[in-house]
């Protein structure tokens, strides 16, 4: 199935205890797109940069078979750049700087042959803008969602009519809490599937992910890792993963939703492994399936005696 | 195999956002030879109560089937107290009187009989009290022990001991980065594994937990609650179904140490359901064991298509 990713395209400076990059390519559909790309095909990316975005980066879209059409580069100004700084237990970050630049007005105008992808991702943008997408694509079998803390506080009649309207949200056990207002979180799922949303994702970091659908809950585990050496994108690649290997399932029903989960979050632990987006360039579909045995074989609990 | 459970016996007056109640069974051993008596027999109780000890909590020992030759009753003194009150989100608590009364004088002296049980379940008490168990027991097949943050700052000289001497350590994950002062949980592990435990169980709380051995990890999920009464006893009573279920299955292989760990999961999320030991009193195997396959069901991560 066709994945329409849309989402930030952006360079990012990172410091973490584990070392420092100026500048790095970044943004939300980069990251969803790169992860999506080792199951999915086409992969459409819809974005906005500036001048002075890498020919060099935007190489790397092409050679990994990304679809440009709605990738536009707005030459009448800068590409959005972020800076932060993680602390020491990677578990939180200051952001040090936030330039907009031609994001600022980022407009998504998806073309009319990505109108009919099947597989909707909607990156962590202004959910007026995941509005503005849903408007326009056409009876997409699956959209998917994130969002942050900015919009739950900042733009919340948009956001609700969002959740409503999507089928996967996914979010973290953070804003879960403050979309709810509610500490527990398996009322906070009640409560936020009541919205409207199919299926509800929940991660929780080192502590793996929860997939809440009608039937059931299911609890991934994380990969245990003695090193994380940037979490910069983590989340955007997780749901890369999720819905990459959704697309390449071809049939959305339970067991392949537990699945992409799981591909998500093997996804999201290689991310980790290197600055940026790095990891995400050299990955073979070998490294991640043995990983996804990995995760299996963590959490298998025998049957009863 | 036999379990013999050293620990405390107690009064505990519990307040909770739930509800309060002023006095009620409980103590690690208790919670202990409760949970592990719906798997093993016999199990073995050593502990000290004062002269206020009900007939009825005496009675409810005896009605279990749970061995009583080393529980003492010192009428020189009243049984140990403790007060406590949770927080809104009952992840902390605040303890509010704690009155040792006769438990300050414990001194667990063995009987002779119960010198050959095959597990030896050390409850939370001084690491060198623990010590003084591990001197009188004849090789047991499995020695498990437990502790607190007040030990590893206030005996660390002593818990160093016991860590190295017992086979099983079962700690929570704020313990585990108090032990060794790192911040990341696998980390952590193999640092606590090489004192010289050949499995540490690291709990997590509504994150489940993690056995971690020579040959793997294992991370087992929590069972998600809705709705908690009383964490009051969770730890010990996982205590008791892993040492429990592992007794019952007579054979220590790691499928059966996964099993006993969902097990003790198991009777953990029972035991929060009711305020004090009071769920623990109620339990049919039957339930148990549904329980069991909703853990397993929870988290089955299908195969590779």
């Amino acid at each position: 199935m066709s994945v329409l990713v849309v989402g930030s395209v952006a360079y990012d400076g990172i410091e973490a205890p584990t070392g420092k990059v100026d500048r790095t390519l970044g943004g939300s559909a980069t990251y969803i797109s790169l992860a999506s790309r080792y199951f999915a095909n086409p992969v459409r990316l819809v974005g906005t940069v500036g001048y002075d975005f890498e020919e060099s980066d935007k190489k790397l879209f092409r050679d990994k078979g990304i679809d440009l059409e709605g990738f536009k580069v707005d030459e009448d100004g800068k590409t959005f750049f972020w800076q932060g700084r993680y602390h020491e237990n990677m578990n939180s970050r200051d952001t040090l700087d936030t330039q907009l630049n031609v994001f600022e007005h980022f407009d998504p105008v998806i073309p009319e042959v990505y109108r009919g992808s099947r597989i909707v991702c909607l990156g962590n943008i202004d959910p007026s803008l995941q509005l503005k997408v849903l408007d326009q694509v056409r009876q997409p079998k699956l959209t998917i969602c994130d969002t942050m803390n900015f919009w739950i506080s900042g733009a919340r009649e948009a956001l609700e009519e969002t959740i409503s309207r999507v089928d996967v949200l996914i979010i973290n056990d953070e804003e879960a809490r403050e979309i709810t207002g509610e500490s527990n979180l398996v009322k906070c799922a009640k409560m936020i599937r009541k919205k409207g949303v199919k299926y509800l994702i929940i991660k929780k970091g080192e502590h793996g992910a929860h997939l809440y659908s009608d039937q059931e809950v299911f609890a991934a585990p994380a990969y245990p890792m003695s090193q994380i050496t940037d979490p910069t994108g983590a989340g955007d690649t997780f749901m890369g993963g999720f819905a990459g290997w959704l697309s390449f399932s071809d049939r959305i029903n339970e067991e392949n939703l537990r699945r992409a989960v799981v591909y998500g979050s093997v996804m999201a632990s290689f991310c980790v492994e290197k600055f940026g987006a790095d990891r995400l360039r050299e990955l073979t579909r070998f490294d991640i399936d043995r990983r996804y045995d990995a995760f299996r074989k963590l959490s298998v609990i025998p049957p009863r005696i």
